[in-house]
Parts: C-alpha cells; sequence; structure tokens
C-alpha cells in the first residue's frame, strides 16, 4: 500500500486527520460499522469525495456493506504514522510552549517529545514538563549528537527563530511544527514544515463574524 | 468596496492574513513599496494569483507600479476588521487557555478579550492574565447581560465544550474561536465558527515526514 501514496494531494493529506478523529469518536461512542454515506453526513463532506479520499489508498469499505470503524481508524493511523515515535525536541518555554509541550500527545500522533530547551533555562531550574527539565540552548549541539531528535517544535518569538533554525538544520534537524511566523521553509527548500498560524486564524475569524453581520443587515 | 467582498471565497479569505503579515514584515524593514511580482516570489504565490485575490476587493495596485505596502497592509486590515474590538470571552484557564490569553494580541486582530472563565475559578484566585482575574462559570449569565461579549474562545476538554456552547449561544454569543474537537459548526449551523485543530496539524507533519523519508529511501 505503501507505494500508491506518492501522488496524494495536500488537500487530501490534510483531510486525514480529520477522519482519523471522527472515527475515534465513533469508536468511543461504540459505534462499530459506517457508511460512508453516514460517515459523509457527519463529516459535512460527499460520500464520493470519502470514497475518492480512501481510494488514494488502496480504498477499504466494502461496497453497500460500509467501513468496519476500528479497522479504518487502524489504518488511517498507519498512513499518518501514529506509530512513528519520531524524536521531538521543543523550542522556547514560555506559556506558548509549556502549554504545547503539557496539553499535546505527541506520543498518540507518531512523535516522542524528548527535550525542552530554553534561552532562559538558568531561569527554569524548577520547571517539569512531563518529567522533563528544560535545557540550556547552549546544551544543544551535545545533545543532539547523544539523542538524535529528528523533529523540533519552534514556540520562541519570531525575530529569535532564524539563528535557532540555522543552528537546528546544521545539526541534521529537518522537520519543524512552527508556531513563530519565521519562514522555514522558503529560507530553506529541502525541510518539513508544518506551520500553525494562530493570528491568522484569529483573522479569518473576525473576518467572518464582520461580513455574516453585513449580510444580516 | 464593502459590497464587493460578498462572493469571496473561503481560500481568498484564508490568504488575507498572509498577506497581512507578510506586508507587515516588509514594513518592519523599511520596505515602502512592492510589485505583485516580487510580493508572489516571497509568498510562493504566482503574481496572477496575488492580483486575482486582491481584485476580489477592489483591486489595490497600478500596473507597472507595484503596492504601497503600508496602504495595502492598511486596507486589508480594513477589510480583515483589525479594528473591531470585538468583546471576546475565554473558556478555560489550564496550559493551553492561558497560553492563548497571554500570548495573543488580540487588539491587533479584530477583538478585545474581556473576561476569563473557568470550571476551577476558585482555585485560580491568585492568577492575573493581562490584568483579568479568573471568573467562575456560574457568573456567565449576569455576566454576559452586563457587558455582552460577542465572541468565545474555547480552551475547555471536548468533553466540557457541548454544555457551555449549549449556553454560550442561549445567551446570545454566536461566535467561536475554538480549540476544542467539539464539532460546533453542526450542531449549530448558524453560528461562525473557527476551528484550531492542533492534532491535525501534528499528525500532517507525520505523514510529510514519513513521505519524505521513504521518498528518499
Amino acid at each position: 500500500m505503501a507505494k500508491e501514496k506518492k501522488s496524494v494531494s495536500m488537500s487530501v493529506i490534510k483531510r486525514l486527520p480529520r477522519y482519523y478523529r471522527f472515527l475515534g469518536e465513533l469508536k468511543k461512542n461504540n459505534i462499530t460499522r459506517i457508511s460512508s454515506k453516514e460517515l459523509s453526513q457527519r463529516m459535512g463532506l460527499t460520500a464520493s469525495q470519502i470514497r475518492q479520499d480512501l481510494n488514494c489508498f488502496g480504498g477499504f469499505g466494502q461496497q453497500g456493506y460500509g467501513y468496519n470503524v476500528e479497522q479504518l481508524q487502524n489504518e488511517i493511523g498507519t498512513i499518518l504514522g501514529v506509530q512513528n515515535g519520531f524524536k521531538t525536541i521543543l523550542f522556547g518555554c514560555g506559556n506558548l510552549g509549556r502549554a504545547i509541550a503539557s496539553h499535546m500527545t505527541f506520543e498518540d500522533r507518531g512523535f516522542e517529545l524528548v527535550g525542552l530547551f530554553d534561552s532562559n533555562a538558568d531561569k527554569m531550574k524548577d520547571i517539569r514538563i512531563k518529567g522533563l527539565s528544560v535545557y540550556p540552548v547552549e546544551d544543544l549541539e551535545v545533545y543532539c549528537k547523544e539523542v538524535e531528535p529528528k523533529v523540533a517544535v519552534l514556540c520562541v518569538p519570531t525575530e529569535a527563530a532564524p539563528a535557532i533554525v540555522e543552528r537546528l538544520v546544521n545539526l541534521g534537524i529537518t522537520n519543524f511544527w512552527n508556531f513563530s511566523h519565521y519562514d522555514i521553509a522558503s529560507n530553506y527548500p529541502g525541510v518539513t514544515v508544518e506551520n500553525v498560524h494562530l493570528n491568522d486564524s484569529l483573522m479569518t475569524l473576525s473576518y467572518q463574524i464582520m461580513n455574516r453581520e453585513e449580510q444580516a443587515d
């Protein structure tokens, strides 16, 4: 099956975690089987869209029989790599970094959070997040040689990001979950970046509120 | 100009905050004028895409003359409603809620954070975030009558979300910035919701890492 996913478009890939999440909720509610029609109604997609998406990976349902919820969730989990356990370090243990470190269940999503770093680590000696203490950025080179992390989560201010990213890329880390607004991908075309732009999301909401109100006037 | 935006597609709207952000960076670097070609190269879009996007709102550049950076940012800011100052309350002052409350500059994005709520407010008496204390959820009805907030940020666990959303909708709050995985939109079709699914973003990264590695094999 692995061979079939090369040509999958980014928009399909972005929908996979949503399928995974919906199927997880169905499982929690003890639903063991679902038709593509029912799944589509719950997800606000068309049934043919769902069939098309899943066909990108070989297809899983049987005509007229629907999907086995647990099996389909497992298959999608495998495609998404939830079992990978990529060693991950997090930079910037301010409010946002601490929230991300403590709030996210990395281990259920294909990652293992192994190290926390902050430029003010000396002021964070008492902090433990999921049993991890905060290392000073100076320790990065030694740490990476020993632990060989694969992924970095960036929760530093945008101004601090370029220097840290350069250092990380030089140490062979080429995968980033980026909460800063530094544009990593255009500066390092070879790396893999997933950006989270919370400000963009908030502004999109502002636009939607404003325009719904105008229409209601 | 307001009349021209009715038919604007969601994908264009989602790009507007990115334009706003890029133009802000240009301004910070004292760049006062930019061609659509240059802007497109920096943003990884085509020049015609940018022209098309901006034409949805009447168009701002002059042929062969480019865009005035500050003016274009201001215009896009107006379209996005950065001056709205929508009164906003936040629910759930755990790690994530506190990070969102303290990390985001709501006032630059069209919102004014006016109240924090938590079901364990009695244990949070010493907490002040941006000068705000945490109210118990029991105070919600009285508070809303007095303050009339328009927007709610949901940082509560998914299980807690349905009851809170029902209460908020009954109090006339119909705009949500939703960090929980509760599907508000399909339960309340009339409301405006912007979802932030951090887990989905993390799993998308996992997929990309895995597939880049396979291609390199």
